[in-house]
């Protein structure tokens, strides 16, 4: 059974992975290569491939779309007002951050789901980290421009900061977190330290 | 064998599926109802399907997809920038008509082509034309509000004589198409004739 935390987490999803792909696609233009506007573009395919998904399993459940995506519209484009990309280097760094603070995210509340939901969710994160071998292009990236380091640490900081400024906005407004007190002061202390924990594999103070 | 032409006419659909991808779902988040982004989203996600298609045609033929692409870059650009659409109604009605005009060209040229290639666009041309049911949406909206249809006939015309400008200018500049003299006037002629054909159909004076 699909409760209610169940369709919350899936409108959330689907309006997270429907403006995930009208971004990611749109920065896509401002790419130094045909060769990178590639690889956004595929992994904003990837993000509308799971946005399908999610509407599937919402109507497979009889819930109208529109209906569960619409509570998140307003924190989700406020997120990505406020972050949104200088360039190109910033793009690929949001691409990368979101893809994954969002998988551990959605990894870590999964538990409270019912097996299918659980199931799709695990499933598309894993499309999402792994497309497009975004890691290994912003390594390259800094490889090529040590410059950007400084830049691009500040950048994954902000980042992180106001997405989880949004999770608890929303953890608010809609109480979608089950009610377990420590879990959630445990999952952001989680999330904050694997965030930390990348950007230190590429080579950035967190 | 592919040849000079076949190499050409891959590169240019390869830029103009990946810039149609990036175009349809930036336009898609001014779209008014959450259902209507995803119809955009949709077509953009077979644009780039279809282009990953390309990629891997030119990649079997050992050429460098960039390279291929490059030479269209600019008209292509040049034909977005002059016809940016100024609200979802003008962004779905270019989908639709710069989607419908391609497939004719494409076609038309396609008996120029080696087989495998021929084969290939062909295909790929069904699957952008039936993507997301452009032409119904049109329709509704056009009947929905009428007053639109006076708009989006001039919006039409100037698609269309935008679109053929820039055909030309490749055309001049790369001399891509086959020599046969009276073949370019009767193509020309027979995608304004089709264009209008489309237009009537949706109750606009082309």
């Amino acid at each position: 059974m699909t409760d209610r935390f169940g369709l919350d987490l899936l409108g959330v999803m689907a309006y997270g992975q429907l403006s995930a792909f009208e971004r990611l696609s749109s920065d896509a233009r401002f790419s130094p290569s045909l060769r990178d506007r590639a690889i956004l573009g595929r992994m904003a395919v990837t993000e509308f491939g799971n946005f399908e998904l999610v509407v599937g399993r919402l109507s497979s459940l009889g819930q109208d779309v529109e209906t569960a995506m619409l509570p998140f519209q307003a924190s989700i484009d406020a997120f990505h007002e406020r972050t949104r990309p200088a360039d190109w280097y910033e793009s690929i760094m949001k691409a990368y951050v979101i893809a994954a603070i969002s998988a551990d995210f959605y990894r870590a509340v999964s538990q409270f789901l019912d097996p299918e939901t659980a199931q799709l969710v695990l499933q598309m994160q894993d499309s999402a980290t792994t497309s497009a071998g975004l890691q290994e292009r912003v390594r390259q990236m800094l490889d090529d421009d040590p410059r950007l380091a400084s830049r691009l640490a500040l950048w994954g900081r902000r980042l992180v900061g106001e997405a989880l400024t949004q999770a608890q906005r929303v953890r608010i407004e809609r109480a979608v977190l089950p009610g377990v007190g420590t879990f959630h002061a445990e999952l952001m202390a989680g999330l904050t330290r694997n965030h930390s924990l990348r950007m230190s594999q590429l080579g950035l103070t967190a």
